[in-house]
């Protein structure tokens, strides 16, 4: 049984729902598992880890991105959303291989593990190479097959989506959705479908929702129903139901969401960059709506840096709702950890530093000049840290990254065959 | 004379106003002026940085900031104006010793050259402390004393602002200004006062205008004018005017600023944390205003790292506009550069990479996870790096940072005297 001991760091468990102060102490691993914290002598043998001048904090869950789309990266930017859809990406991603799938995965998740992400919810395509990268990298995901169908559409995604679903869900580290693109990418039939599949096959859904007002107002002429409405009248809110953006709500949609335990991902910077709008997030919380961050795909973002959309999710709605109070460091840090686990559905497995919890568990560096003095660590990690300051990450007991250095794989390939793949994709 | 050849690095020199390609070359610095830029054989004795995998851009540019405050980082957030300034900032303020400020200003320029910024507008109290730590630190710097004044009250910091820019306005990598705090904080009579000595001492001004809503209704009470108007009729504009904040403008405002060659100092950060609200950059920059772009005080904000500002720029305003294509990536690096040179009438000396200026020059790794691939280094620069990417920093031809380690001063020095004196100052 491998042990791990971290040392003498600040820790901050996140497992209290009132503004915890971190405290110095220990951490115990075994095997993928916490087994102990905060003081206690430890006799046995571990491997140490010197925590001295860093913080635990459980390791940040991006709930929304396409991890593939680095390799998009920086190729269209300013653009108005539907030229830039039409003209620009998804004539590239029509052209994605099985390679350029996997190659943009695994660079996702070394930038990912490089700021501090431990665990990601994915929808995309050709799955099985997502999967792959995960697998390979150490990361945790819950994965999902983006799909879009009706009027005989779709069925072999449909069909794709089961068998990806049956292959994975019993890999470690690995969980699975099913991924209806949106309500405007599938026919209601199809939705009807994908929901019965759900069932049958006992998973939650991730989707889109309510991301513009395109969105919004052409599902509202179709059906005379907001998108929220009409999704809970298909029935899809009758499974876990876990929901990008929701930028365009009314009251109602925000009741509807509540009620159902519908998980919010907010993709702060995304719906800045496109400018979708800006999510009503101070009301969802304020109704108890559950609410994680994601980063969207990098190519509307352009990172997978989850110290930027904590970052983000606390300045911004600050000035959206005229209110300095709002979102206040300590809520943006869970939105960004145990909120986010509650939206996978994980919070039982990851989210806290808790004993009995896997070991994901992320060590900041406090010993940089913008992180002193140190009145507040917590506001530092909100207000003032960088996704660099992450010096150590362990994912499911397994040190994935140490001193900044990749362990677990090699970063230098990764970056040079992403790099080459990139390129291959620009080809006309 | 010391030579210093960058070579082989991408170069972006920023000094075209259409959107620059970065090509590879040599950079040559001869004392402290950039004396050749391009193609070329050098076969003088020269040290020699190695560029590969670098971009040399040109020093960033902070133009509102309280360098000391980042004493007070983390001290107090998610609060109401009022009561955080009144209860928590004033209070500590008010305690502050010179030594305070020299330690808190050197942890400032750590900090800001860690993060790629190479001069900064400050304003704040105690200023030969901060000119101490701006030529102790090897950075440069445009610095004002604070005032605030009148009803007999501010004829000492008057005298002090003059005595203050006559010691230090000669000295190398220091510009300086008068700093009426702002509209509401100074008298008429009193800032007709200070306009009078701008005239006399021939200094520019650098004021806090027009940043939040009650500034702008309270001044509009008392003159029927706008804060904008209320400065024209003084005479303020007469002088070379840095404003920053200029969150609350009419139409009539912009015209005035845009007419009276008026710089704007945007915080988007800052006007987010305190709720202040979202400056009309866009309007700004369409009718030509100069925009530059600063971090404020690290107590509002909560760090003084300018790739945030620039990333911010860009982001918020597509939002707040509906419009995904305002601010492109090349816009949000000319405010972080160029325009800031211009804001803070250095554009002769700095802002670009241009033969004949001084050699203010960072070189960012490009040899990051999340900077790959590299279809668009401008658009990786504003959208995907962190501060943390500035690997070099070359500020008026000396190195002050190398591979991210500081040669201009002894930085765990830095931090430790910060640190002691941030805690000395949170005693009661």
């Amino acid at each position: 049984m491998s042990k791990i001991l971290i040392k003498d760091s600040y820790i901050l468990t996140m497992a209290s729902s009132t503004n915890e102060k971190p405290v110095i102490g220990d951490i115990l691993i075994e095997d993928n598992v916490i087994t102990k914290i905060g003081k206690f002598e430890c006799t046995e043998q571990v491997e140490i880890i010197d925590g001295k001048n860093t913080i635990a904090l459980p390791g940040l869950i991006n709930c929304h991105t396409h991890a593939a789309m680095t390799l998009l990266r920086g190729y269209a930017d300013d653009m108005e959303l539907m030229p830039w859809l039409e003209n620009k990406i998804w004539p590239r991603e029509a052209k994605l291989t099985e390679e350029h799938i996997y190659w943009g995965s695994m660079l996702a998740c070394l930038e990912m593990i490089k700021s501090g992400t431990t665990t990601f919810a994915d929808m995309y395509v050709s799955m099985n190479e997502v999967a792959k990268a995960v697998s390979d990298s150490g990361i945790r995901a819950s994965l999902s097959r983006g799909i879009t169908g009706g009027n005989g559409r779709g069925e072999d995604s449909l069909k794709e989506s089961k068998e990806f679903i049956e292959k994975w869900r019993n890999e470690e580290r690995i969980t699975c959705m099913l991924g209806p693109h949106a309500p405007y990418t599938c026919t209601d039939d199809y939705l009807e479908k994908i929901i019965k599949l759900g069932k049958e096959l006992n998973v939650g859904i991730h989707i889109h929702l309510a991301e513009t007002e395109t969105e919004f107002s052409d599902i509202e002429k179709r059906t005379g129903k907001t998108p929220v409405e009409h999704m809970k009248d298909l029935g899809l809110f009758e499974l876990p139901v876990l929901a990008a953006h929701c930028v365009h709500l009314t009251e109602g949609d925000i009741g509807i969401l509540k009620e159902n335990n519908v998980a919010v991902a907010h993709n702060p910077e995304s719906n800045l960059k496109l400018a979708s709008g800006i999510a009503p997030v101070p009301e969802l919380l304020e109704k108890g709506v559950i609410v994680g961050l994601g980063t969207d795909g990098a190519a509307s973002n352009n990172n997978l840096n989850m110290f930027e959309e904590m970052h983000m999710a606390a300045l911004l709605h600050k000035a959206n709702s005229k209110n300095p109070t709002v979102i206040p460091a300590y809520q943006a840090l869970e939105m960004g950890t145990i909120l986010g686990a509650k939206a996978l559905g994980l919070d039982q497995e990851i989210g806290s530093l808790e004993v009995g919890k896997k070991a994901d568990i992320i060590l900041l560096d406090l010993h940089k000049a913008h992180l002193y003095p140190s009145h507040d660590i917590v506001a530092n990690i909100i207000y003032s840290a960088q996704g660099s300051d992450v010096k150590t990450s362990i994912i499911n007991g397994n040190i994935v990254m140490k001193d900044r250095k990749i362990l677990a794989f090699d970063e230098e390939k990764v970056i040079l065959e992403a790099n080459r793949v990139a390129k291959e994709l620009m080809k006309d």
